[in-house]
Protein backbone atom coordinates (compact mmCIF):
# COMPACT_ATOMS: atom_id res chain seq x y z
CA UNK A 1 0.00 0.00 0.00
CA UNK A 2 1.45 3.05 -1.24
CA UNK A 3 0.15 6.70 0.09
CA UNK A 4 0.40 8.83 -2.96
CA UNK A 5 -0.83 12.39 -1.45
CA UNK A 6 -2.48 13.70 1.89
CA UNK A 7 -5.19 16.71 2.00
CA UNK A 8 -7.34 17.79 5.34
CA UNK A 9 -10.35 19.70 4.68
CA UNK A 10 -13.10 20.62 7.37
CA UNK A 11 -11.82 18.13 9.80
CA UNK A 12 -11.73 15.34 7.44
CA UNK A 13 -8.03 13.44 6.23
CA UNK A 14 -7.84 12.20 2.55
CA UNK A 15 -5.16 10.59 2.00
CA UNK A 16 -5.26 8.73 -2.04
CA UNK A 17 -2.93 5.59 -2.31
CA UNK A 18 -2.56 2.78 -5.00
CA UNK A 19 -2.63 -1.22 -3.52
CA UNK A 20 -1.24 -3.40 -6.46
CA UNK A 21 -2.74 -1.82 -9.11
CA UNK A 22 -6.24 -0.62 -7.13
CA UNK A 23 -6.50 3.25 -6.81
CA UNK A 24 -8.10 4.36 -3.35
CA UNK A 25 -9.31 6.80 -1.63
CA UNK A 26 -9.51 6.83 2.38
CA UNK A 27 -11.09 9.36 4.42
CA UNK A 28 -10.72 9.66 8.27
CA UNK A 29 -11.34 12.04 11.22
CA UNK A 30 -8.34 14.65 10.95
CA UNK A 31 -8.31 15.62 14.75
CA UNK A 32 -8.30 11.73 16.17
CA UNK A 33 -5.44 9.76 15.52
CA UNK A 34 -6.07 6.23 17.36
CA UNK A 35 -8.22 3.48 16.19
CA UNK A 36 -10.52 1.34 15.92
CA UNK A 37 -13.00 3.04 14.71
CA UNK A 38 -15.76 1.67 12.37
CA UNK A 39 -14.45 1.45 9.18
CA UNK A 40 -17.13 1.99 5.65
CA UNK A 41 -15.86 0.70 2.21
CA UNK A 42 -17.98 2.40 -0.36
CA UNK A 43 -18.37 1.05 -3.77
CA UNK A 44 -18.87 3.91 -6.65
CA UNK A 45 -21.72 3.80 -9.43
CA UNK A 46 -20.51 3.05 -13.28
CA UNK A 47 -18.93 5.62 -14.85
CA UNK A 48 -17.85 7.22 -11.43
CA UNK A 49 -14.92 6.44 -9.35
CA UNK A 50 -13.37 6.67 -5.78
CA UNK A 51 -14.04 10.56 -5.38
CA UNK A 52 -17.13 11.47 -7.06
CA UNK A 53 -18.88 14.18 -5.48
CA UNK A 54 -21.80 11.64 -3.89
CA UNK A 55 -19.11 9.15 -2.74
CA UNK A 56 -17.15 12.17 -1.49
CA UNK A 57 -19.48 13.98 0.48
CA UNK A 58 -20.76 10.69 1.89
CA UNK A 59 -17.83 9.69 3.27
CA UNK A 60 -17.42 13.34 4.85
CA UNK A 61 -20.23 12.96 6.51
CA UNK A 62 -19.59 9.35 8.09
CA UNK A 63 -16.40 10.85 9.13
CA UNK A 64 -17.36 14.04 10.63
CA UNK A 65 -20.82 13.06 12.39
CA UNK A 66 -19.61 9.78 12.90
CA UNK A 67 -15.98 8.99 13.25
CA UNK A 68 -15.44 6.66 11.30
CA UNK A 69 -12.83 5.82 8.36
CA UNK A 70 -14.15 5.80 4.71
CA UNK A 71 -12.61 3.91 1.53
CA UNK A 72 -13.32 3.61 -1.67
CA UNK A 73 -11.20 2.06 -4.76
CA UNK A 74 -11.66 2.62 -8.18
CA UNK A 75 -13.37 -0.14 -10.28
CA UNK A 76 -11.59 -1.38 -13.18
CA UNK A 77 -11.82 0.71 -16.17
CA UNK A 78 -13.34 3.58 -14.10
CA UNK A 79 -11.12 6.54 -12.52
CA UNK A 80 -7.43 6.87 -12.23
CA UNK A 81 -7.74 2.93 -13.99
CA UNK A 82 -6.99 1.91 -17.66
CA UNK A 83 -9.52 1.05 -19.95
CA UNK A 84 -10.42 -2.55 -19.51
CA UNK A 85 -10.67 -4.41 -22.45
CA UNK A 86 -12.46 -7.15 -21.68
CA UNK A 87 -15.19 -5.41 -20.25
CA UNK A 88 -15.21 -2.61 -22.95
CA UNK A 89 -15.71 -5.71 -25.29
CA UNK A 90 -18.82 -7.02 -22.98
CA UNK A 91 -20.06 -3.27 -22.55
CA UNK A 92 -20.17 -2.51 -26.56
CA UNK A 93 -21.78 -6.18 -26.93
CA UNK A 94 -24.49 -5.23 -24.73
CA UNK A 95 -25.00 -2.03 -26.02
CA UNK A 96 -25.31 -3.72 -29.59
CA UNK A 97 -27.95 -6.29 -27.69
CA UNK A 98 -29.95 -3.70 -26.54
CA UNK A 99 -30.19 -1.38 -29.96
CA UNK A 100 -31.38 -5.14 -31.84
CA UNK A 101 -33.93 -5.14 -28.63
CA UNK A 102 -33.07 -7.39 -25.70
CA UNK A 103 -33.61 -6.01 -22.16
CA UNK A 104 -31.61 -4.20 -20.52
CA UNK A 105 -31.81 -5.02 -16.87
CA UNK A 106 -30.38 -8.74 -17.33
CA UNK A 107 -27.40 -7.71 -19.54
CA UNK A 108 -26.43 -5.10 -16.66
CA UNK A 109 -26.69 -7.83 -14.06
CA UNK A 110 -24.36 -10.45 -15.94
CA UNK A 111 -21.68 -7.62 -16.51
CA UNK A 112 -21.97 -6.29 -12.97
CA UNK A 113 -21.50 -10.26 -11.78
CA UNK A 114 -18.53 -10.34 -14.37
CA UNK A 115 -16.58 -7.36 -12.65
CA UNK A 116 -17.80 -8.30 -9.23
CA UNK A 117 -15.62 -11.67 -9.45
CA UNK A 118 -12.69 -9.14 -9.70
CA UNK A 119 -13.78 -6.71 -7.65
CA UNK A 120 -14.71 -8.88 -4.51
CA UNK A 121 -10.75 -9.88 -4.02
CA UNK A 122 -9.80 -7.02 -4.72
CA UNK A 123 -12.05 -4.89 -1.86
CA UNK A 124 -10.93 -7.48 0.35
CA UNK A 125 -7.33 -6.82 0.36
CA UNK A 126 -8.65 -2.87 0.52
CA UNK A 127 -9.78 -4.03 3.64
CA UNK A 128 -6.86 -5.77 4.96
CA UNK A 129 -4.59 -2.91 3.99
CA UNK A 130 -6.51 -0.71 5.81
CA UNK A 131 -7.57 -2.30 8.68
CA UNK A 132 -3.46 -2.25 9.71
CA UNK A 133 -3.54 1.17 9.90
CA UNK A 134 -3.24 2.61 13.26
CA UNK A 135 -5.83 5.27 12.37
CA UNK A 136 -8.31 2.85 11.08
CA UNK A 137 -7.69 -0.47 13.13
CA UNK A 138 -10.40 -3.54 12.98
CA UNK A 139 -13.32 -2.46 13.93
CA UNK A 140 -16.55 -3.23 12.41
CA UNK A 141 -17.33 -2.56 8.84
CA UNK A 142 -20.02 -1.69 6.95
CA UNK A 143 -20.87 -1.01 2.85
CA UNK A 144 -22.17 1.57 1.05
CA UNK A 145 -23.09 0.96 -2.73
CA UNK A 146 -25.54 1.37 -5.06
CA UNK A 147 -26.14 1.02 -8.98
CA UNK A 148 -22.84 -0.83 -9.61
CA UNK A 149 -22.05 -0.03 -6.12
CA UNK A 150 -25.15 -2.64 -5.37
CA UNK A 151 -24.53 -4.57 -8.32
CA UNK A 152 -20.80 -4.81 -6.86
CA UNK A 153 -21.96 -5.15 -3.42
CA UNK A 154 -24.10 -8.10 -2.97
CA UNK A 155 -21.81 -10.60 -3.87
CA UNK A 156 -19.10 -8.57 -1.58
CA UNK A 157 -21.50 -8.67 1.52
CA UNK A 158 -22.16 -12.19 0.88
CA UNK A 159 -18.85 -13.43 0.58
CA UNK A 160 -17.18 -10.60 3.44
CA UNK A 161 -17.64 -12.08 7.11
CA UNK A 162 -16.14 -8.63 8.43
CA UNK A 163 -19.43 -6.64 6.94
CA UNK A 164 -21.68 -5.87 9.71
CA UNK A 165 -24.16 -3.87 7.79
CA UNK A 166 -24.89 -2.78 4.48
CA UNK A 167 -27.25 -0.01 2.45
CA UNK A 168 -27.59 -1.26 -0.89
CA UNK A 169 -30.26 -0.52 -3.97
CA UNK A 170 -30.81 1.06 -7.38
CA UNK A 171 -29.84 -2.54 -8.60
CA UNK A 172 -32.37 -5.68 -9.06
CA UNK A 173 -32.42 -9.16 -9.15
CA UNK A 174 -32.32 -9.74 -13.06
CA UNK A 175 -29.24 -11.95 -12.34
CA UNK A 176 -29.80 -15.22 -10.38
CA UNK A 177 -26.33 -14.90 -9.47
CA UNK A 178 -27.50 -11.52 -7.78
CA UNK A 179 -30.61 -13.42 -5.63
CA UNK A 180 -28.75 -16.25 -5.13
CA UNK A 181 -26.07 -13.91 -3.12
CA UNK A 182 -28.47 -12.05 -1.51
CA UNK A 183 -29.71 -14.61 -0.07
CA UNK A 184 -26.50 -15.29 1.80
CA UNK A 185 -26.83 -12.28 3.20
CA UNK A 186 -27.46 -11.67 6.88
CA UNK A 187 -26.54 -8.98 8.33
CA UNK A 188 -28.69 -5.72 8.62
CA UNK A 189 -29.45 -3.95 5.25
CA UNK A 190 -30.87 -0.39 4.16
CA UNK A 191 -32.13 -1.07 0.58
CA UNK A 192 -33.07 1.77 -1.62
CA UNK A 193 -35.63 1.49 -4.32
CA UNK A 194 -36.12 4.36 -6.50
CA UNK A 195 -40.16 4.28 -7.78
CA UNK A 196 -39.56 5.49 -11.18
CA UNK A 197 -36.44 3.71 -11.98
CA UNK A 198 -35.85 4.26 -15.90
CA UNK A 199 -33.12 1.69 -15.40
CA UNK A 200 -34.18 -0.84 -12.68
CA UNK A 201 -37.63 -2.08 -13.11
CA UNK A 202 -39.43 -1.69 -10.00
CA UNK A 203 -40.51 -5.30 -9.44
CA UNK A 204 -37.04 -6.98 -9.69
CA UNK A 205 -35.33 -4.02 -6.94
CA UNK A 206 -38.38 -5.48 -4.97
CA UNK A 207 -37.17 -9.07 -5.68
CA UNK A 208 -34.02 -8.21 -4.63
CA UNK A 209 -35.20 -6.80 -1.57
CA UNK A 210 -37.23 -9.70 -0.80
CA UNK A 211 -34.26 -12.00 -1.46
CA UNK A 212 -32.17 -10.68 1.45
CA UNK A 213 -32.06 -13.45 4.69
CA UNK A 214 -31.18 -10.82 6.82
CA UNK A 215 -33.41 -10.85 9.70
CA UNK A 216 -33.72 -6.90 9.51
CA UNK A 217 -33.93 -5.23 6.64
CA UNK A 218 -35.87 -2.31 5.68
CA UNK A 219 -36.61 -1.01 2.09
CA UNK A 220 -37.59 2.88 1.69
CA UNK A 221 -38.67 3.44 -2.00
CA UNK A 222 -39.21 7.19 -2.90
CA UNK A 223 -40.38 8.95 -6.06
CA UNK A 224 -38.04 9.25 -8.86
CA UNK A 225 -35.35 8.40 -11.10
CA UNK A 226 -32.37 6.04 -10.73
CA UNK A 227 -30.25 9.56 -9.95
CA UNK A 228 -32.92 11.25 -7.62
CA UNK A 229 -32.15 9.77 -3.91
CA UNK A 230 -34.10 12.54 -2.21
CA UNK A 231 -31.29 14.21 0.21
CA UNK A 232 -33.12 13.11 3.74
CA UNK A 233 -31.99 9.26 2.92
CA UNK A 234 -28.62 10.35 3.30
CA UNK A 235 -29.92 11.46 6.87
CA UNK A 236 -31.02 7.41 7.36
CA UNK A 237 -27.93 6.09 6.27
CA UNK A 238 -25.99 7.85 9.06
CA UNK A 239 -27.97 7.18 11.31
CA UNK A 240 -28.64 3.38 10.11
CA UNK A 241 -24.74 2.89 10.06
CA UNK A 242 -24.24 4.48 13.83
CA UNK A 243 -26.69 2.25 15.15
CA UNK A 244 -25.08 -1.04 13.68
CA UNK A 245 -21.52 -0.10 13.49
CA UNK A 246 -20.57 0.69 17.43
CA UNK A 247 -16.86 -0.38 18.42
CA UNK A 248 -17.55 -3.18 21.45
CA UNK B 1 -66.07 19.76 24.40
CA UNK B 2 -66.02 18.48 27.83
CA UNK B 3 -63.19 17.26 29.90
CA UNK B 4 -63.52 14.69 32.27
CA UNK B 5 -60.10 13.99 33.68
CA UNK B 6 -56.55 15.64 34.31
CA UNK B 7 -53.09 13.79 35.00
CA UNK B 8 -49.72 14.30 34.24
CA UNK B 9 -46.71 11.95 33.92
CA UNK B 10 -43.24 12.00 32.74
CA UNK B 11 -44.05 15.65 31.69
CA UNK B 12 -47.32 15.05 29.78
CA UNK B 13 -50.27 16.26 30.73
CA UNK B 14 -53.37 14.04 29.38
CA UNK B 15 -56.81 15.24 29.56
CA UNK B 16 -59.50 12.90 28.72
CA UNK B 17 -62.86 15.28 26.91
CA UNK B 18 -66.02 13.98 25.11
CA UNK B 19 -66.77 15.94 22.07
CA UNK B 20 -70.92 15.54 21.56
CA UNK B 21 -70.77 11.97 21.74
CA UNK B 22 -66.96 11.22 20.90
CA UNK B 23 -65.05 10.49 23.60
CA UNK B 24 -61.01 11.64 23.43
CA UNK B 25 -57.49 11.95 24.55
CA UNK B 26 -55.46 14.99 24.32
CA UNK B 27 -51.69 14.91 25.58
CA UNK B 28 -49.55 18.19 25.15
CA UNK B 29 -46.62 19.38 27.51
CA UNK B 30 -47.08 19.83 31.00
CA UNK B 31 -44.23 21.94 31.71
CA UNK B 32 -45.07 24.69 28.62
CA UNK B 33 -48.74 25.95 28.44
CA UNK B 34 -48.68 28.53 25.60
CA UNK B 35 -49.48 27.60 22.32
CA UNK B 36 -49.85 27.42 18.89
CA UNK B 37 -47.98 24.20 18.68
CA UNK B 38 -48.13 21.29 16.10
CA UNK B 39 -50.80 19.02 16.22
CA UNK B 40 -50.98 15.15 15.81
CA UNK B 41 -54.20 13.33 15.31
CA UNK B 42 -53.67 9.83 15.37
CA UNK B 43 -56.20 7.38 14.82
CA UNK B 44 -56.07 3.89 16.41
CA UNK B 45 -56.27 0.23 15.16
CA UNK B 46 -59.52 -2.32 14.82
CA UNK B 47 -60.82 -3.38 18.05
CA UNK B 48 -58.08 -0.59 19.97
CA UNK B 49 -58.82 2.84 21.80
CA UNK B 50 -57.82 6.06 22.34
CA UNK B 51 -55.80 4.99 25.02
CA UNK B 52 -54.52 2.00 23.70
CA UNK B 53 -50.24 1.03 24.48
CA UNK B 54 -49.08 1.60 20.76
CA UNK B 55 -51.02 5.02 21.04
CA UNK B 56 -49.88 6.63 24.12
CA UNK B 57 -46.93 5.62 23.53
CA UNK B 58 -46.18 7.41 20.70
CA UNK B 59 -48.03 10.39 21.50
CA UNK B 60 -45.98 10.70 25.16
CA UNK B 61 -42.67 11.07 22.21
CA UNK B 62 -44.28 13.60 20.24
CA UNK B 63 -45.26 15.55 23.23
CA UNK B 64 -41.26 15.22 25.16
CA UNK B 65 -39.46 15.06 21.76
CA UNK B 66 -41.24 17.43 19.69
CA UNK B 67 -43.24 19.37 22.17
CA UNK B 68 -46.53 18.90 19.70
CA UNK B 69 -49.44 18.42 21.09
CA UNK B 70 -51.32 14.77 20.10
CA UNK B 71 -54.86 13.80 20.33
CA UNK B 72 -56.75 10.46 19.55
CA UNK B 73 -60.48 9.49 19.81
CA UNK B 74 -62.61 6.74 20.24
CA UNK B 75 -63.76 5.13 16.71
CA UNK B 76 -67.71 4.38 16.77
CA UNK B 77 -68.12 0.84 18.26
CA UNK B 78 -64.46 0.93 20.29
CA UNK B 79 -63.40 1.80 23.37
CA UNK B 80 -65.99 3.84 25.50
CA UNK B 81 -68.55 4.29 22.84
CA UNK B 82 -71.21 1.64 22.40
CA UNK B 83 -71.63 -1.39 20.26
CA UNK B 84 -72.72 0.24 17.00
CA UNK B 85 -75.46 -1.96 15.19
CA UNK B 86 -74.85 -1.24 11.59
CA UNK B 87 -71.00 -1.88 12.08
CA UNK B 88 -71.53 -4.84 13.96
CA UNK B 89 -73.95 -6.47 11.58
CA UNK B 90 -71.40 -5.74 8.73
CA UNK B 91 -68.54 -7.13 10.37
CA UNK B 92 -70.62 -10.24 11.29
CA UNK B 93 -72.39 -10.76 7.05
CA UNK B 94 -68.08 -10.42 6.41
CA UNK B 95 -66.98 -12.69 8.77
CA UNK B 96 -69.56 -15.12 7.30
CA UNK B 97 -68.54 -14.62 3.70
CA UNK B 98 -64.74 -14.98 4.64
CA UNK B 99 -65.95 -18.39 6.04
CA UNK B 100 -67.77 -18.92 2.93
CA UNK B 101 -64.21 -18.33 1.12
CA UNK B 102 -64.81 -14.43 -0.28
CA UNK B 103 -61.01 -12.40 -0.06
CA UNK B 104 -60.64 -10.72 3.33
CA UNK B 105 -58.69 -7.45 1.67
CA UNK B 106 -61.57 -5.74 -0.30
CA UNK B 107 -64.20 -6.56 2.85
CA UNK B 108 -61.88 -5.11 5.26
CA UNK B 109 -61.34 -1.95 2.88
CA UNK B 110 -65.21 -1.59 2.30
CA UNK B 111 -65.88 -2.02 5.86
CA UNK B 112 -63.15 0.83 6.82
CA UNK B 113 -64.80 3.24 3.51
CA UNK B 114 -68.16 2.75 5.41
CA UNK B 115 -66.85 3.66 8.99
CA UNK B 116 -64.68 6.66 7.68
CA UNK B 117 -67.94 8.61 6.18
CA UNK B 118 -68.34 9.15 9.96
CA UNK B 119 -65.52 9.72 11.96
CA UNK B 120 -64.07 11.81 9.01
CA UNK B 121 -66.47 14.55 10.05
CA UNK B 122 -66.10 13.68 13.43
CA UNK B 123 -62.17 14.19 13.41
CA UNK B 124 -62.49 17.35 11.88
CA UNK B 125 -64.85 18.36 14.62
CA UNK B 126 -61.82 17.43 17.68
CA UNK B 127 -59.15 19.19 15.36
CA UNK B 128 -61.97 22.41 15.31
CA UNK B 129 -62.32 21.73 19.09
CA UNK B 130 -58.79 20.99 19.71
CA UNK B 131 -57.32 23.90 17.82
CA UNK B 132 -59.36 26.39 19.96
CA UNK B 133 -57.60 25.86 22.95
CA UNK B 134 -54.87 28.18 24.36
CA UNK B 135 -52.19 25.65 25.11
CA UNK B 136 -52.85 23.82 21.57
CA UNK B 137 -53.93 26.75 19.46
CA UNK B 138 -53.98 26.49 15.43
CA UNK B 139 -50.54 24.95 14.57
CA UNK B 140 -49.55 22.72 11.58
CA UNK B 141 -51.47 19.22 11.75
CA UNK B 142 -50.20 15.69 11.53
CA UNK B 143 -51.70 12.40 10.95
CA UNK B 144 -50.53 9.58 11.90
CA UNK B 145 -52.59 5.95 11.83
CA UNK B 146 -51.83 2.61 10.43
CA UNK B 147 -54.02 -0.41 9.64
CA UNK B 148 -57.61 1.15 10.25
CA UNK B 149 -56.11 4.09 11.35
CA UNK B 150 -54.87 3.93 7.65
CA UNK B 151 -58.54 2.89 6.06
CA UNK B 152 -60.22 5.75 8.07
CA UNK B 153 -56.91 8.31 7.33
CA UNK B 154 -56.81 7.95 4.00
CA UNK B 155 -60.12 9.47 3.80
CA UNK B 156 -59.47 12.27 6.24
CA UNK B 157 -56.15 13.52 5.00
CA UNK B 158 -57.76 13.38 1.48
CA UNK B 159 -60.63 15.55 3.33
CA UNK B 160 -58.69 17.92 5.45
CA UNK B 161 -56.59 20.87 4.34
CA UNK B 162 -55.02 21.19 7.73
CA UNK B 163 -53.16 17.98 7.40
CA UNK B 164 -49.83 18.66 6.33
CA UNK B 165 -48.19 15.72 6.71
CA UNK B 166 -49.21 12.05 7.44
CA UNK B 167 -47.83 8.45 8.46
CA UNK B 168 -50.06 5.77 7.19
CA UNK B 169 -49.78 1.90 6.55
CA UNK B 170 -50.29 -1.42 6.80
CA UNK B 171 -53.37 -0.55 4.44
CA UNK B 172 -54.62 -1.49 0.85
CA UNK B 173 -55.93 -0.44 -1.83
CA UNK B 174 -58.35 -2.94 -2.51
CA UNK B 175 -61.50 -0.98 -2.28
CA UNK B 176 -61.29 1.51 -5.21
CA UNK B 177 -62.30 4.60 -2.80
CA UNK B 178 -59.39 4.13 -0.79
CA UNK B 179 -56.82 4.49 -3.99
CA UNK B 180 -59.19 7.98 -5.65
CA UNK B 181 -58.47 9.21 -1.82
CA UNK B 182 -55.08 8.36 -1.74
CA UNK B 183 -54.96 10.16 -5.72
CA UNK B 184 -56.32 13.33 -3.35
CA UNK B 185 -53.17 13.25 -1.34
CA UNK B 186 -50.56 15.79 -1.97
CA UNK B 187 -48.84 16.38 1.83
CA UNK B 188 -45.90 14.44 2.24
CA UNK B 189 -46.51 10.79 3.36
CA UNK B 190 -44.29 8.02 5.49
CA UNK B 191 -45.67 5.30 4.30
CA UNK B 192 -45.11 1.44 6.39
CA UNK B 193 -45.71 -2.17 5.08
CA UNK B 194 -44.99 -5.16 6.37
CA UNK B 195 -43.27 -7.47 3.98
CA UNK B 196 -44.80 -10.31 5.69
CA UNK B 197 -48.33 -8.84 6.36
CA UNK B 198 -51.13 -11.47 6.68
CA UNK B 199 -53.74 -9.22 6.59
CA UNK B 200 -52.34 -6.69 3.89
CA UNK B 201 -51.66 -7.91 0.45
CA UNK B 202 -48.02 -7.23 -0.38
CA UNK B 203 -49.21 -5.74 -3.69
CA UNK B 204 -52.04 -4.13 -2.35
CA UNK B 205 -50.03 -2.20 0.17
CA UNK B 206 -47.53 -1.21 -2.42
CA UNK B 207 -50.64 -0.38 -4.59
CA UNK B 208 -52.31 2.31 -2.26
CA UNK B 209 -48.39 3.96 -1.88
CA UNK B 210 -48.22 4.25 -5.48
CA UNK B 211 -52.04 5.97 -5.94
CA UNK B 212 -50.40 8.77 -3.38
CA UNK B 213 -50.36 12.19 -5.28
CA UNK B 214 -47.68 13.42 -2.97
CA UNK B 215 -44.82 14.62 -4.45
CA UNK B 216 -42.84 13.68 -1.34
CA UNK B 217 -43.71 9.96 -0.43
CA UNK B 218 -41.39 7.29 1.46
CA UNK B 219 -42.10 3.68 1.29
CA UNK B 220 -40.42 1.80 4.62
CA UNK B 221 -41.03 -1.97 4.37
CA UNK B 222 -39.99 -4.12 7.05
CA UNK B 223 -40.07 -7.79 7.42
CA UNK B 224 -42.72 -9.14 9.84
CA UNK B 225 -46.53 -9.61 10.42
CA UNK B 226 -49.26 -7.38 10.63
CA UNK B 227 -48.24 -6.08 14.06
CA UNK B 228 -44.41 -6.29 13.72
CA UNK B 229 -43.49 -2.73 12.58
CA UNK B 230 -39.64 -2.56 14.29
CA UNK B 231 -39.24 0.04 16.84
CA UNK B 232 -36.47 1.80 14.80
CA UNK B 233 -39.30 2.99 12.66
CA UNK B 234 -40.75 4.99 15.70
CA UNK B 235 -37.48 7.08 15.57
CA UNK B 236 -37.96 7.68 12.13
CA UNK B 237 -41.41 9.39 12.65
CA UNK B 238 -40.52 11.42 15.03
CA UNK B 239 -37.93 12.58 12.71
CA UNK B 240 -40.62 12.48 10.03
CA UNK B 241 -43.19 15.05 11.90
CA UNK B 242 -40.37 17.15 13.12
CA UNK B 243 -39.06 17.94 9.90
CA UNK B 244 -42.47 18.57 8.00
CA UNK B 245 -44.72 20.32 10.89
CA UNK B 246 -42.98 23.35 11.70
CA UNK B 247 -44.74 26.32 12.98
CA UNK B 248 -43.98 29.34 10.26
Amino acid sequence: MRFTSETSSDGVREQLFVLDDVPGALWTPAADAAGPRPLILMGHGGGQHKKAPDITRRAHRFVTECGFAVVAADVPGHGDRPPHEEYDRVASENQARVAAGAELAPLIAEFQALVARRTVPEWQAVLDAVQRLGHVGAGPVGYWGVSLGCGLGVPFVAAEPRVRAAVLGLGGASASSSAENAALITVPVEFLVQWDDERVPREQGLALFDALASFEKTLHANPGKHGDLPEFELDSTVRFFSRHLRLT
